[in-house]
């Protein structure tokens, strides 16, 4: 058993580590840190959370809780991370941090699994990947051996992914109705694309336009790689089903990706084709699961020597 | 031509009175009064307005700009009318305020036509109905004649209604999926209607539970009034095609209420049925429209003699 | 462990019946017949049921495979379960129909546990409450002691219930942006509601309006009991505790329910207040969980000797 | 004033052109075809329509009708206007045909106004364009110059498109919470898309992708053009507000394109960027607007020698 302390609990990525904490058989619920929330509910706060009994614990809680042997998510806003981090790690703690403040980070390992896995089992702190770059490096990494020139990803997120702080473009009347794209002067996700990139042999330039849809979870990226000479479909679909055997989570498939069906799952659902010189790519994952809490959820796995897909075996509800 | 300006214009009723009066033959737009948003272009911030050419206008504009012959629509959050409206009123200017600030205030007329037309054409301020007292009124008015002991009103509304600040419980993921009732210890809206009643007389008790639903916009209540003998279909038929005769807005209509197709107007579509002693009143109006800025330019058409469907004829715009 | 077939398994509660058999530690997955999509691979029809390697088996198939210590939900249209039925009994089978075809034949035990959990022990035939009436006599059979003469009932459903036939009316387009009352002139759920009422007691008039909502899943019901004098709150709320003490799924809170929170279960929120002499009680559900499926499985449990709540433990996913 | 007869009027487009002409100051409705709905009132049908008093007229309404100075708009499902078309021409009608049937018809002038302007003017048979091409050739006629040679066109539209005849693909709940690509094995479109391009010396290989997204009306596409030398913004910007100027319906943005500013509308709105050798467009219509029927009485404006605009000058509802 090992006990994970959430901070940063009252977001939308913070209150799903704490459920898939809850439904884990091997971990168990440690503190709880919220400061906007202290002292509220979790289930007043998320009904979904109804069967906790616990309220949030109030600034330092997580700190003043934490025992050596401990976990700790840092699940707060972006540069929160920053000043927390350091004093856990400092007490002997691990912390996997799903916020961006060590992505870019040398002293962190970056949380990827598909590339870092070793790394992963004896990292003391594991920077969790953004929900663009994890899918977006889930349908292009395998592509390496094609030296694809240019790559297109055009993006779609459910709006979850904007957190659970108000602001009026994710008011349900700002996001009902529309497909909006943003970021379209550059993107922060960009560059950590781009490590990925590096970090895989893959120097291709890089075309990304998020968008959000009007759903709450679930994000699908079609990644358009040129590459110089044609291709052929089943060098593209072995490089993907080599790149993926024994991942418990990803499974290439020949229908376009269900969100619905992903939906508080860390699976990944992947679809190859080819026309000429492009291969296409479309890759579709829970922004929340696999994007943050879930995957966060599989790194303590496999820091912890617990089999990789334990608590996370579970498949989605939906209609 | 009437110049109407307009108090508090960055919110979803004060938009929609902007489009409205843009749309309008006989009313051109004054000052566009904005705290939060001053120096933003309109089309910017509401890209409905997109072919609008204007700024918001900065603190004191409307009062800057006002003359004795010129209307002002006041639509800020709750207390910022009656800051600002005695000024207006002194300067001359006429008022529609679709704030809550006057609904119960002597010195303004109620700005529900079907019971007070005639002292809207000389109101110098008019407090304009709530959109749940707007659909309750409109729904349950026409029964005093069955004096009904007992009326339940459930009622389910768009998400607009709840304005345009950034709250939690306007994101569109805590909308999303859920039937959400609130207000379960009282609503603000329940004295509204209650004196409405009274205005009429009806001296039923009230039990109102309001709703929001996953639409930006439109209002459905459902109102069971509880008389003490059966009645016959035929006379509350008739009660509500003789209350509404002449009323170009209301239709009593034999289907059931579309919200789509009211999506924008000032149109109410009414549904009677009995059993027994109950009578059942379905009415479905737009919020933003009927319930808020429509009902406002119907009110200024009746204020400044212009026929009252001036400007405000069109259709929706819906699948 | 037993057998479980699922009969008409192509819709959305068959569906729902498979996802919750293959979850179920105690139940393992028989035949899934369906005529419409008999060789099609579950995953391809619901990508909610990716993992399961099984194909729609086509008609005769689960007679063919029956065995007297199995059992059979029979989820296809109504009137489909007349025509098998009897031979699944007549094999020894036990059978749980989620179609309408019995909850008005004394041959079958109405599956509501509230009511007929001793029943349902030894039933041989179990008709499944219909969504709606699930909900609303949760709402209101507590109220049985207050002798209520008139009962209104609101409902608000996710279009699931409309079931996964095409036809116009549940078309994206159509449902999307509604809040559509349906059944004005009188909804078969009217005689199934009263005669759960006279079974606990209850002789009031049913005032009874379905609405569908643009939501996939969940159905909320606001009963409105007027009774012939003031009630006490804390008798209220005493009765609604006595009344569920024991039972595993149902919960009265203080807060509004969540329907989010509820999708995939077999759970119940009931938030009750009074006004006078009416008890207004809120009741969320699943309308394929509780109404339909998981209802279906937690009778199963009670006829096979299983906990109530095996298998139905888990929480809903949802943000 | 002309008179336009709508054949196949119950669908999406149908009803939408229906709704268009009853608005339009120069042309008044003559026979509104449907074979499924003959004798149906089209309030009934379609509740934005309630001020239409109106039946759908049945099988040859519109032939019974026809005088040669009329105008049709022929809707039907794909290959029901092959079958009446050249009936309506011998009587000496025009037609402008909404369905796919005569987009690759040299006998048919294809109604893309940017390209054909002049044509349409004496057509006696216009193809009007599809959505999906409608809102791509916008988005990369003008790139003509830069000599793409690759063009990845990833495209979100509402499910509207697919038509009001009832399928499981597009009900409610099969839409709902997901974004779904569909057509990945080649789509009709594409070869609809690579003549307009023929037509305008482009001539890149096409890389086309559909999705579905949980909207009622609405389409954005981002196409990404890849040339062969890095391209100046300026000389892009340029080359688009050189190819539109003039055009009363294509405005050129700097923010992203609306889509529920758009929404009723004949507009489209377009975002260009530019990084290295790759141009993005982002262009937005309203798919049964621009996409169909708005497009249609452009081109009769066009026909009959009404200003391009008329009829169409309104601005869209929404919040």
């Amino acid at each position: 058993m090992t006990r994970v302390h959430v901070y940063g609990a009252s977001g939308y990525a913070g209150l799903e580590a704490v459920r898939l904490i809850l439904a884990h058989p091997e971990l168990h619920l440690g503190a709880v840190e919220s400061r906007s929330h202290s002292g509220e509910a979790l289930g007043a706060h998320a009904p979904l959370l109804r069967d906790c009994a616990r309220t949030f614990d109030g600034p330092g809680s997580v700190l003043a809780a934490l025992a050596p042997s401990d976990c700790v998510i840092t699940a707060g806003a972006h540069g929160a991370a920053r000043a927390v981090v350091p004093s856990f790690l400092q007490l002997g703690a691990r912390v996997v941090d799903v916020s961006a403040d060590y992505r870019a980070d040398d002293d962190a390992v970056y949380g990827f699994a598909p590339l870092f896995r070793e790394a992963i089992v004896s990292a003391r702190l594991v920077a969790n990947p953004g929900c663009y770059p994890t899918a977006t490096l889930l349908a292009t990494l395998p592509l390496a051996p094609f030296s694809p020139s240019t790559i297109v990803v055009d993006a779609k997120s459910g709006i979850t992914g904007a957190g659970r702080t108000p602001a009026i473009s994710s008011l349900f009347c700002e996001v009902y109705g529309d497909v909006r794209a943003y970021g379209l002067e550059g993107h922060r996700h960009e560059a950590e694309i781009e490590r990925g990139w590096q970090r895989a042999g893959i120097s291709a330039s890089l075309h990304f336009t998020p968008h959000v849809v009007p759903i709450a979870r679930g994000m699908l990226v079609d990644a358009y790689a040129i590459c110089t000479g044609d291709i052929a479909f089943a060098d593209a679909a072995d490089a993907f089903a080599r790149f993926y055997a024994g991942d418990p989570f990803v499974r290439v498939i020949d229908r376009a990706p269900s969100l619905p069906a992903l939906s508080g799952t860390n699976d990944a659902e992947i679809h190859v084709s080819v026309k000429g010189n492009v291969v296409r790519v479309l890759c579709g994952i829970d922004n929340l699961g696999k994007g943050a809490a879930a995957q966060a959820v599989a790194n303590i796995n496999i820091m912890y020597g617990y089999p990789e897909e334990l608590g996370l075996a579970h498949s989605a509800i939906a209609c």
